[in-house]
């Protein structure tokens, strides 16, 4: 089959390698792209246009930063495509609903929890919908394991990625400011003293927390919005993440740097503080 | 030594004794307390009024709910006490400079971390204060274990306590409404199960927060509040902590009822969302 990836980034790259293992032709499109994801494209078939990709796809798995999802599934929509069409990322189950709207029983919700998937076990793809069985073949072989969820719940996937990373992604926030209150209140010796006594472990989570999110909290903001709009439509309260949205985004200068440890990401959450104060 | 306990709750109690144990006489003011504190406080020796318990004693120890702390140290300011006063409660470090502002030198900053005290190695209070020493000589043995932090931070005790149950009480909150919102977007199976996979102990650690937190949530609101003014304070984002005493605010009716399980902390979570939607 001939399967549209748009767009080859990171986790991108991954499925379509995923995808590529199981025999499938993946099309992706650069126009428009950084350079490097049209590096990354070149190991996939390029079409010249997003037309080209949704006429010769029979079906598209979109993988994009979660506020760009929507835009993403209606460029698609506008070039008449009417094949499968996946949206797997970090969004809320309302958003999921609007571009289900896009493409009715074409369409099939997914969300991914794991790394990018280089070997299987590691990674999940939950899709859900009329037809997720039918993409979960897409990915029957090799290193992303795709789970099935039905189509009781259209928007389950996206849902259930919300509810996971909530708690993953906003401990981890939480964490860090943690950390950076105590260290700007001048006790974080204490608390690490305390922490060894009766949490063992906080100070290694805060140590990985800051190396494993440093490089990629820019692009955490959106998922924490995404999330903290998925508490607020069940009237539960959106406040923890859109303080997580606020601590990921003061982290977004460590975006090129090589990861940053615990020292360098505190520093970074206290400057952005005075930064404010001396505007 | 005669010593002041105000006043003598759950935890105040587990104070008391341990004042007893070091061979200390522990006065008590019942007036205007509950029964159950009055019925506690006949425990240790009773007076009438707190000006005769501001007369007789030398030092005083306050733990009462973080709201009523400063209020509590004012009225013993009124009443000409003029030994050492420790506020012992979860109050910001800004507000504990403001009762050191009452008593200046003779103020120990006090912050307890751990459950009422019943064997030594479970609970510690921390102290701070240009006194600080002489107060941790009054638990010199027994089950609560005093750490002195000494003079260098008036206030390092509360901030300490502060930063410490921002982790603790805030991830449990945090947890507690993402278990509320898996099951009301209706995929908590499907989260339970990926958990199990890649979060082993996060289910476990649910049910413990539900058991834990239920019966205690109604006092940890004036708490995660002090929370929150203390990371603002710090310039960091607060709402981690307010989204944390909205969780726990809409438990406070679970107060009289034996320990409650996960099932009955979500149910009550999404009561009150209901509650708030049709009001």
């Amino acid at each position: 089959m001939h399967i549209g990836l748009l767009h080859p980034g990171e986790m991108g790259v991954s499925i379509g390698r995923a995808l590529d293992e199981n025999g499938h032709t993946v099309l992706c499109c650069g126009v428009g792209r950084s350079t490097v994801t049209q590096d990354r494209a070149r190991t996939f078939q390029n079409c010249r246009t997003l037309e080209e990709l949704a006429m010769q796809a029979c079906g598209i798995i979109s993988v994009c930063p979660p506020a760009a999802a929507l835009a993403q599934a209606q460029m698609i929509r506008n070039c008449g495509f009417s094949g499968l069409y996946v949206d797997a990322n970090a969004v809320a189950p309302s958003t999921a609903l609007k571009i289900q709207s896009l493409f009715k029983q074409q369409y099939v919700d997914g969300g991914i929890i794991g790394p990018p998937a280089t070997k299987r076990g590691t990674t999940r793809l939950y899709l859900s919908g009329v037809q997720s069985g039918a993409v979960a073949q897409w990915f029957a072989q090799g290193p992303l394991e795709a789970i099935d969820l039905g189509a009781d719940l259209i928007n389950a996937a996206s849902a259930l990625k919300m509810a996971y990373a909530a708690y993953t992604k906003g401990s981890s926030a939480l964490l860090l400011a943690v950390n950076t209150l105590a260290e700007k209140s001048g006790v974080r010796d204490h608390l690490l003293a305390e922490w060894a006594i009766s949490q063992p472990g906080l100070a290694a989570r805060s140590e990985k927390a800051a190396l494993g999110t440093s490089r990629k909290a820019w692009r955490f903001v959106g998922e924490m919005q995404e999330i903290a709009r998925t508490f607020a439509e069940q009237s539960l309260p959106d406040d923890f993440h859109l303080g997580a949205a606020e601590i990921y985004r003061r982290m977004d200068s460590l975006k090129n740097s090589p990861p940053s440890d615990i020292h360098k990401v505190m520093a970074c959450l206290i400057a952005d503080d005075d930064k404010q104060e001396h505007n």
